[in-house]
């Protein structure tokens, strides 16, 4: 978010077809949860809908489509948290990547198909929310929430050309003027 | 979660094949992150996969499908919250729902397709996590663990096969014994 160290999510290639939506739910979960960017591996129709939101709804948000991981994290320069049920609780190690975070850019990286050792061994935190089979997109939600420590829910939005008024019933959006 | 009163998701029907692994991912996540059971409209395979996992991983947790959303929401006897991003500020409404839920038992409906009219005007809150379009497994896994508080993340698991043993690196995953 503005004011803080980079929060990027580099979403691992995905099997064709198959996860296309759920790689649209990453960058989008990203991007409503406080990240500044997403990096997907091949796969243009996910930027497409994420960046037709960011259009709308505003940023910033950034998306980036690449044909490895492995670039993105041999130069990245800050800290790299892999989220994956087998990791260490986020509970245990929450508290120090907050910390890491305060001074360095942070890498999230997500899964999709089965993910090669080089990521597990490359990551600062390999992190588990729960160490139970769920959702990578509930992962990355819960764990953007606690990084941010629900800071991202008050984020204010620039470039936006529409914007949803909450309601206790119904639906309210608005034209914005800026 | 054993000992409190019980939260039960409610999925609405999507449409036929786009949305059956989101659906999957939404019953996966209510059983990682401390729901009781998941009903699903409509949809034997979610079911047969949530299943799965809950047979080698543990529950409790039950999976119920059913014709039509419109029984349950009418004959529910407790709270109901709906997730959409139309609705309140999750930070403006948590506390109110967390004290509802410490004495009854709370629905949560989560929409795939256009949500008819009359689910926002039966739920007790219509609820936003952001205001932003997004993803509604996300926005189910940040209420989740808003709603429990952490709790759901050391919640017990009976009857699992198998138990995965947090890592620094690499996996971990062991037989259970009972």
């Amino acid at each position: 978010m503005q004011g803080e160290p980079e929060v990027v999510i580099l979403r691992l290639g995905h099997r064709p077809g198959r996860d296309e939506r759920m790689t649209t739910h990453v960058g989008l979960t990203g991007r409503a949860l406080g990240a500044d960017r997403v990096i997907l591996v091949d796969t243009e129709s996910s930027k497409d809908t994420i960046e037709d939101i960011t259009g709308r709804f505003g940023g910033p948000y950034e998306v980036e489509v690449v044909s490895s991981h492995r670039p993105v994290i041999r130069d990245w320069e800050g800290k790299i948290v892999h989220l994956t049920m087998y990791g260490e609780r986020v509970q245990d190690v929450e508290a120090d990547i907050r910390a890491a975070h305060s001074e360095d850019p942070l890498l999230i990286v997500v899964g999709a198909e089965k993910v090669p050792f080089e990521v597990y061994d490359a990551a600062d935190w390999n992190v588990g929310v729960t160490n139970q089979p769920h959702s990578e997109v509930a992962g990355l939600a819960v764990f953007l929430d606690r990084l941010f420590e629900g800071r991202e829910l008050d984020r204010e939005w620039v470039g936006a050309k529409k914007r949803v008024i909450p309601q206790k019933t119904g639906k309210r959006v608005e034209p914005v003027d800026e």
